[in-house]
């Protein structure tokens, strides 16, 4: 296997379809992707040639999540120049696929500046194809090292936050491999409590409008052979009045300098449930999503998103019907507020573990201080 | 029209299909109802000649809610006797259709006295059946009655808590005159708002699973030319966060003796958040919602759904595919919690309108006393 650096894990994963490789078959090298559309009813890949497939792969969403993202752009820069297209073109092409997405522009550029560098230093076309994808492979090994440290420990505050185990943990959203180089950062603790024989039960809330709870944590979930249950967002407060929740672990798009948290939305709610309810709410992410430029929750834009996600339901099971190809469950004409993101205010989050070490309690000198171990360990 | 005294307002009624009416064509008496299953994307009436049509209809879905099951019922047996049926059979069969609706059986046994009466007092069949039909056109009535006097008691305590007007409500689930003899609960309070050009907006939850918000709030909204926006359950909190919710105004399926409120899933979250941004959380509802024999939340059991409402997205627009009917939206064999209602304590309640008057706080000793007023005016 080409890409067995990015596989931390043994026990589970060889069951499992990953949701990037790279293969080199006598037909030359090729970049497979799970195609996450399909999911979770069609476990279906998608074999990249070239670049502008993978290009149309980003954009249909068949690969998503911000540090996948990054690694399928490293590794498209390197199929372009293994397969001897313009790797000038296909860099260009990869990094505005989705120009939100700075992952993706970060992880084109890493592949793209280390084989420019290559021909710089004398390097022939082979060695500079070789050396995009040693730099795309180091970018997917560090984000799975990064996962597996995230996951290790957040098992540790959870262990010490909720002592006698049987961890009974609600998470938001799709956090795990499907959107990692390795077993991703909620999720990854979650599982980690899972092999570890400490996780009771894992909560998965649907997360409307795009289901990612229900169509992709489910199937990672299960998968792995953990004991989860879906409910629909709004069912998370039954289950806290119930006690049911020890404590709740997320992910995040953007964490601001004074600790803010943007994470997708319904995040927010669920903070606001757990201080209620006095349970841990727990943010995972690894220190590359702190924004040192975003200094608070108010300079954090939201993305809106176009209403038909809300006013219609979309499944490539169904024949386009309405405006945006799904089912109407509103009126023709009917607004939706749609945000992307919500905010959850650092005064809300018990901690942020990242990969360099927990923030507990969250201050803006305590996440300076990790984000600078961070850099100190890179330089 | 022969259900004249159940259009209490005239001025956007004329232009509305209503829930439910009594007609009688030349060809003898029949029950029309509004399709609730086709809404919003089609509005399709439901004819029934006969109590086992609108049995049918009644287990379909295509009526609901308890109020206007209610009415129904007491019409269908009103149906039977006026087509010469076994009124008997008819008001068994009604009565049994949804089981755990108490007002079904309700309606159906108040038309059904009013029958047996007549007969009793040595009146004809159709003497008979004219008292059924009273008696249903009565409760349609009083119904009607009770919600005009709800949105107008709901509406005078907004402007009391919110002084200055230009109200923005945060809604969920679908309170209006789908569920009603009149134009609802929560709804009618909103709708009363919009009349006297003092709503600003109606924020409508969609309600997960059934999507009661999107397909029948909205769509109820729409009719009425009310400024409205449809959002997912979760992100109300990001509305309230940004401060753009006044109020939020909900109906109840059922009321503990203590004041603790049963409503649909999603409720309770909300009541939470309101606390939270200290944003007065109303509930709308008649005094029969109110459960003597309920003594406290902890006494009212709550229904657990089929998981396939979470696990499947369902439409009448849609072919059938999975085990519910629906679209899968989940790993086949996804376990799902699905509460159909979640109780939200008497302390996170600003105030619950009935038609006798507004609880605030909500104790159990106001509420019992509102309850008693009803009574001394019924007696």
């Amino acid at each position: 296997m080409a890409d067995q650096h990015a596989q931390p894990a043994e026990d589970s994963r060889a069951t499992e379809i990953p949701a990037i490789r790279w293969e080199e078959p006598p037909e030359g090298p090729v970049l497979v992707l799970l195609d996450q559309t399909r999911l979770p009813t069609e476990e279906v890949e998608f074999v990249c040639t070239d670049a502008s497939a993978l290009v149309e792969a980003i954009r249909s969403l068949a690969v998503r999540g911000a540090p996948l993202l990054g690694i399928a752009g490293a590794y498209g820069v390197a199929l372009a120049a293994a397969r001897g297209f313009d790797v000038e073109d296909a860099a260009a092409a990869l990094a505005g696929a989705r120009p939100t997405a700075v992952n993706l522009a970060v992880g084109v550029r890493r592949a793209h500046s280390a084989y420019r560098a290559e021909l710089g230093k004398g390097g022939d076309a082979r060695q500079a194809a070789e050396a995009a994808l040693t730099a795309a492979r180091t970018l997917h090994r560090e984000d799975a090292e990064a996962s597996a440290r995230m996951a290790e420990r957040g098992l540790a505050l959870l262990d010490e936050l909720l002592p006698g185990g049987g961890h009974r943990i609600l998470t938001h959203c799709n956090t795990g491999s499907l959107v990692s180089g390795g077993e991703g950062t909620a999720f990854a603790v979650a599982l980690a409590a899972h092999r570890a024989g400490r996780l009771r039960r894992l909560w998965v809330d649907e997360t409307r409008p795009l289901l990612q709870g229900a169509r992709l944590t489910a199937y990672e979930a299960a998968r792995r052979g953990m004991a989860y249950t879906l409910l629909t967002d709004s069912a998370a407060g039954s289950l806290f009045a119930a006690g049911e929740v020890d404590a709740v672990l997320i992910g995040a798009d953007r964490i601001a300098a004074d600790g803010s948290v943007a994470n997708k939305v319904g995040s927010y709610p669920l903070a606001v449930l757990a201080r209620y309810h006095h349970v841990p709410f727990i943010v995972v992410a690894p220190v590359t999503t702190v924004d040192p430029d975003t200094p608070d929750g108010a300079a954090i834009e939201v993305e809106q998103r176009p209403g038909f996600e809300v006013t219609e339901i979309t499944s490539p099971q169904v024949t386009v019907t309405g405006a945006g190809g799904g089912i109407p469950v509103a009126p023709l004409g009917t607004q939706a507020y749609n945000p992307a993101f919500d905010v959850t205010p650092p005064e809300l989050v018990t901690a942020i573990v990242t990969e360099e070490g927990a923030v507990s309690p969250v201050t803006a000198e305590a996440l300076a201080e990790v984000c600078d171990r961070s850099r100190q360990v890179t330089i």
